[in-house]
Order: C-alpha cells, then structure tokens, then sequence
C-alpha cells in the first residue's frame, strides 16, 4: 500500500490510506484514543475507536505506520481526523525521552547545550526544525538569483597553502608531509574566476575561522555565501546587486516559509531600498545620538552595531543599513582605496548584526603588489593569485554574507549556534 | 553608456553599443583590422575600418572596453560584425602569454600540470571553461531535482571528531587544543538527519580522503552530492530515484549546455533504466568473457570497472551498469545486511568508472551496535551518531555521487584533474 503524507490526507476523505511517520502524542481518553502522527509534511490527529487496537503499548517518537480512513471532523486541528484501522509499529522509540520536543513552550526551558548535545532528537520539535527549512530556502534562493543574473557557481578547495588575510586565525591541517590550512574565505579564487573569464561566480561553502571567541555571534565554521563580478564601476554595483538579491531572498522566504516564520513570531520587512550611513557619520552619529565615544575609529564594535540599527530604524523605517567607506587601515590589502586614506569596501548591518562585508577590489596587479607590501605581505607567497592580475583583470568587486547570522537575525534566535545544524565552536566538536 | 553582452549584439544591429571583454585575437590586414572580443556569453567579431584607430599596440587577453555599431556581414562568423568606433584598454596583459588558450587544439599539447599551474589562465580556453559550466549545470539539476522530490538541503559540518569508516585515511587538523578531522563524508549527519525528522535531505559538499593514490581517478577533496531518504523499502527505491535523478540531470545537460558538449565531442545517452548486475554475476561475467579472475572478490577493480562497463554497453546499450549485491566484508558497518553474508549495497558504473556507492542502511539501533563491535568499532565513541537511533530510526537508504567523476565521464575527461577547479592530490596544494 502506498504511502499518504500528512499534507495530502485532505485529499483522501472516505479512502483507505497509510500514514507513516513519528508518534508525537498519545491521549488516552478511556474508550476513546487520540494518537498525533508528525511526518516530514505535518502534524495529522487519529483517532483509535476500535478497542481491539491497544495503544497501551506504545512510546512517543517511535516510528509507525497508522492505517486508516480520513473523516471530516470539525472540532479536529484543520477539520478532520483519521480513524485508525490499524498501528503498526516500525522502530520503537526508548523512554524516557531527552526532553520534550512536541510543545514548542516547553523547549525554551532547555538550555542551548542540551539542544545541540541531542541536536537529530531536537528538531523533532517543528519549530527548531523550521530553522533549516528556512535556511534552506535562504541559500536555494540565494543560488536562483545569481545564476538568474548570470554568475556561475563554483566550488573552490577548503584546504589551501597561504591565508587570505596573512595567515592569522588559520586551523592547521597535516595534508601529507605538507603543512596546510583551512581556508577563510573563497576570496582569492573567486576573484580569480573573474580573472578566468567567468566575469561572475557565486560559491556557497564553508569557510573556517581559528578565532578565540566564545559569543553568542561567532562560530568557527560558517556557510558563507559569497558572489563576485567584474566590469563594475564601483562599490555601489556591488551594493546595488546585493540589495536586489536580498529582496529576492526576502521575497521567497516570506512566500515559502510563511509556517516557519510563524512559528517564530517574525515579519520580514519588504526591502526596496537600504540607506548606507559613512563609518565617519556612523561615528558622529554614536557620539552625539548616543554618547558613545569610539576608541578605534576603523570598525565599530557589537554595541555600536546595535545603536546604529536602532539609528537606521528610527530614522529610516530600515532594519538594514549599510556602512561605507572604511579606513584602510580597517581593511584587508585587496580592497580599492578611495580618498583621503579610505576605502571602496562596506558592511551591512541587519537587525544590530554585521551580515556582508564587501568591497570593490584592487584589479590593476602593480598596485596590488604594492598594497600586498605595505601590509607586510610577501608577493611571492601569493604568486597563485596574482599571476591572473598580468592578464587583463577587470575592475571587480563582491561580498560574502554569513549565511548562520542571516538566519539567526531573520528569526530572531538569540544565539548563532541555534541556527547552524552542527555548530564547531571554541570547544564543541560533537555531534 | 550600458555595456551590451556578445550574445546580445545581433539585436542591436545599427546601434551605438559598448563591449566590454577580453581581446581573443588580433588580425592585422593592412588597411583593415580584425579584433576578436571575448565576455562571458561568448565571442564576437569586431572589423576596424578607421586607420585612426591605432590596433599595433594592443595585447591579446587584455581587459577591453569596444564602442562600435554592429552590422551584418555574411562573411563573418554568426553573420554580423561589430564596425569599431573606439578601443579603450582597461587592463592591459602581459606578454607573452603562459600559452595559447585561443584555440582548443593547441592545449592538447599542454600539461596537466602547466594547465593547473596556470589555472584561471587556462580557463579562458573555451573548452575548458566549459568543464565548470556543466558540473554547475550538475550541481543544479542535482538539487533542484531533490528539492522537488521533497529533500531538504543540509550543510553539516565537515570538522569531525571521529571518522565514518574508523579512522582510516583521515586528514587531521589542530581544532584549538583538540585533534579533529576532516570528513570524508556527510554519512553519519544525513542519516542523523532522517531520523531528526526530515525523512529525505541531500548535501552538495566536498568531502577529504587522505589516500596515498596518484592515479587519473582519485582527488583528495571532492564534490560529493548525497541524498539519503526514509520510509523505503529496500534499496531499490534508492536505486529508482537516483536513476530519475541522472535522467533529470543528463535531460538538463543536454539541454542547457549543448555547446560544451559539442566542444568536447560528446553525446550523453539517454536514460531510462539502467541494468543490475549482482557482484557475483559481474565476477563470472569476468571470468567467462574476459578471462579475467579476481583475487578478491569483494570490489572491482579498476580494469573490471572497465570491462564490467565495455559488456554492458554490448549487452545492453548502456553507459551505466549497477553493481548490487556486495558481500559484508567490502562494505560499511552501517550497510544493511541481505542473505548468504551479502549486503543491500550498490555501486553505479558510468563508463568505466565508479560514480556512485549506495546503500539500504541499518536503522535498528541493536543491530547496528552489533555490527559495529563486529567491525571492531567501539559504539561508545559513536554516541552522537547512535543516539537518534533509539527514537524510532525508520528504514533508510541513500547514496553519494562524486561530482568531478561525473563531470569528468560525461565529458570524456582524461584525468579527473580536469574536472576539479582546484584540485588537491597527493602533492598539489597551489593554486
């Protein structure tokens, strides 16, 4: 007999069907028993009328399959029920179980370690699980839009011999009798692939940061969903692509996930356009709006992040804003310099969060020599990446969006581990 | 002025355009020069009738802007041409060149390792480049197939504590003050996965085998794309999805990259069943037809992947051959056992080579401790993976697909190399 999912059963009132699935709960009402089945498309209720069929035995989570014929039911969540001719126990579930995943409510009562220590047991839970239904959908949106605007998806090696930074906060790896590192970002290689004739690449990929941090933003291991394009006139092309790909996103995960957000109270905002604020006027802004004096002036810290959000909302209706025009001091030795010692590279803050940097980059190779030695780095231990600077390389320039903090910010989830599947951080390796 | 992209030019035929790209070929005549440009839609032919504009000066591969009208010329390739009313150089190359990239047949005389020494260059070679946009061409069809037989796509960690076969062939990393690995598959999280409650979740990501091989067929980072999917039957259900997948997938293909194939000369068949053949038979098959005995009978090795593929291409007309039926002892712990010591494991041969390994899996929790004690692993260290299976694990199955090496088949590639942008081998960690 051929399986019904949950989402169908409307489908077939008065048929004969077989559900299969997970116990989710068991009321025992006397004669009458209510057994609540959950697959992978929704939650359906049965109902046990027959006493010959013993619900007794049976254990929350266990794998079933529920044999029965759907009946329109009023007073039943979504207006029917299926009355149960037959239960059919596939795996059966252990008790106790770790904690309770079938009421949201309760889960807030289970501490983060404890979610991630049982993390395949905690999506059990419908709305833990719609975080990656969600995520998903951010990263298969992210994937349409560019290839619709012509940038081809790459897949470039994790495992490289110099860091794109210089080689600080790099995870070492024994690779043969080499030395070799986990890489940071896909940087070089994408603008590479500009180089190579691509003129547009996307990559969706983890990259790895050795950083020593403990907080509820930072984790070592992250998706980033990074995109380049050559034959840019600046910056702002860049900005202007992302900000149509974000209304894109936004779009789809509105129409698509419209349960999932739900679940977690969030209304995404329709995105037309994002105000974009000088680090300088940032700056001021923190200073006279808030009273709060930076100590460097060439990034802002998490608070600042925070006050300048709350600025962008109040001032512009915007739960975006971008920052630009960074010192150079601030940034890495890629990036296009403009006047007065700044910078083409930007941030986007969402939500009090810093979710994309980017930047317009250094396309002319005798420059970006010069750059690479002013900031202490040696051109010949980058000679991979700047052999393609010799052959006519188009002025460039892209960005990288954390694809865990999106997530987390589009959700409102207190900390970035709820929204990575198997989050690596200062000390978690398991599961 | 708005840039036009080549393969739009013949819908602007009397207008004022800029082209913006490489310069392919420089053609000196005399009174009139040829100036062939190069973007990422393709190639056009630009004629330079204004002795003011000076051409002697121009390097191939260098980044261009060229204004110019196009009109329609018979003689001219596509039947039009661009007449130029100006060049602007925006990068210009260095010259001489690493090698000829212009022109398909003169890289058959350049290395493999001068290729990928050289690797953005070399991608301005037409055929190359092709190579990367048919595995995108994969990689989508992969996923959005998946996506519409209600997979869910996951990105799970690629740092691991422990190793899905028992630690063998496992590159090591310094986590912090831990020793971790790189994983060398997404085994253990997609089946976590499909007990969590997904039921069915496929992953495009590399995956690391530290194996000491140096043949045409092994990298040591590789694009796997995975799925894995609940409530089957047996493995043939994997088997018949995956077989809809790669009709999907060649349909695709065939489809949106005609011309790629068309330079690499190849015709990809279509799909509509693809033959079994059980291990044992293949092995009598061997020795009847081929005179050829294995020593272990096990695995095939790489002559009978190849003389396995050359009978059922006779026999049957087909590229691709399964191999069913493997005895225990070549497997995985984590196979699902058939009778007589045999398993529910199955490899897909694609001429000649191995593309695919798969299986039903255990998913009782008894039984796969069991077998793991069998297999010498101690399940204590296997906590994080077994617990879920004591929820009500349903049964399950999936496989993995090793993208370059149906890059590499589908194309005729002579060595996997070619079908990775970057890849890493015994002893290639640049660029």
């Amino acid at each position: 007999m051929n399986r019904t999912l949950v989402f169908d059963v409307k489908n077939h009132i008065g048929e004969n069907i077989m559900l299969q699935g997970w116990i989710c709960q068991i009321r025992p009402l006397g004669k009458i028993n209510f057994v609540i089945l959950r697959d992978r498309t929704g939650i359906v209720q049965t109902i046990v009328l027959n006493p010959k069929i013993d619900v007794s035995g049976l254990e929350r989570e266990s794998a079933v399959a529920i044999y029965g014929k759907p009946k329109t039911e009023k007073q039943a969540p979504g207006g029917f029920e299926v009355e149960v001719t037959g239960i059919e126990v596939i795996e059966k579930a252990q008790s106790p179980l770790p904690f309770e995943v079938n009421r949201a409510t309760e889960l807030t009562n289970v501490k983060i370690d404890t979610i991630l220590d049982h993390r395949p047991f905690s999506l059990r839970n419908q709305e833990l699980a719609g975080i990656f239904r969600v995520q998903a959908e951010i990263v298969r949106a992210f994937a349409d839009f560019m290839r619709s605007e012509g940038f081809l998806q790459m897949h470039t090696s994790k495992i490289i011999s110099a860091g794109t930074e210089g080689g600080t906060n790099l995870f070492s790896i024994q690779y043969f009798e080499q030395k070799a590192y986990l890489a940071q970002s896909p940087q070089f290689y994408k603008q590479m692939m500009v180089g190579a004739g691509y003129e547009r690449v996307f990559e969706v990929g983890f990259v790895y940061r050795a950083e020593d941090h403990a907080t509820s933003r930072h984790i070592n291991e992250y998706l980033s969903l990074d995109f380049e394009m050559g034959f840019i006139e600046s910056e702002q092309d860049v900005i202007n692509e992302e900000i149509r790909l974000l209304k894109y996103v936004f779009d789809s995960v509105r129409k698509n996930c419209a349960e999932e957000l739900k679940l977690h109270n969030s209304e995404l905002q329709e995105i037309n356009s994002i105000p974009q604020l000088r680090l300088s006027e940032a700056v001021k802004i923190l200073k006279e709006k808030f009273n709060k004096n930076m100590e460097v002036e060439n990034d802002l810290d998490p608070e600042s992040e925070r006050l300048i959000c709350e600025y962008s909302k109040k001032e512009f209706n915007s739960d975006f804003v971008y920052i630009t025009h960074y010192p150079a001091s601030g940034r890495p030795f890629y990036t296009m310099p403009a006047e007065e010692g700044l910078t083409k590279g930007f941030d986007l803050l969402y939500k009090g969060l810093e979710v994309t940097t980017g930047s317009q980059r250094i396309n002319n190779y005798q420059m970006l020599v010069d750059n690479m030695k002013k900031f202490g780095l040696k051109p010949e231990n980058f000679e991979f990446y700047l052999e393609i600077f010799r052959y006519g390389m188009p002025p460039h320039g892209g960005l990288a969006i954390g694809t865990e903090r999106l997530t987390q910010q589009i959700l409102n989830l207190k900390n970035i581990r709820e929204a990575s599947l198997f989050p690596r951080d200062r000390f978690r390796l398991t599961p």
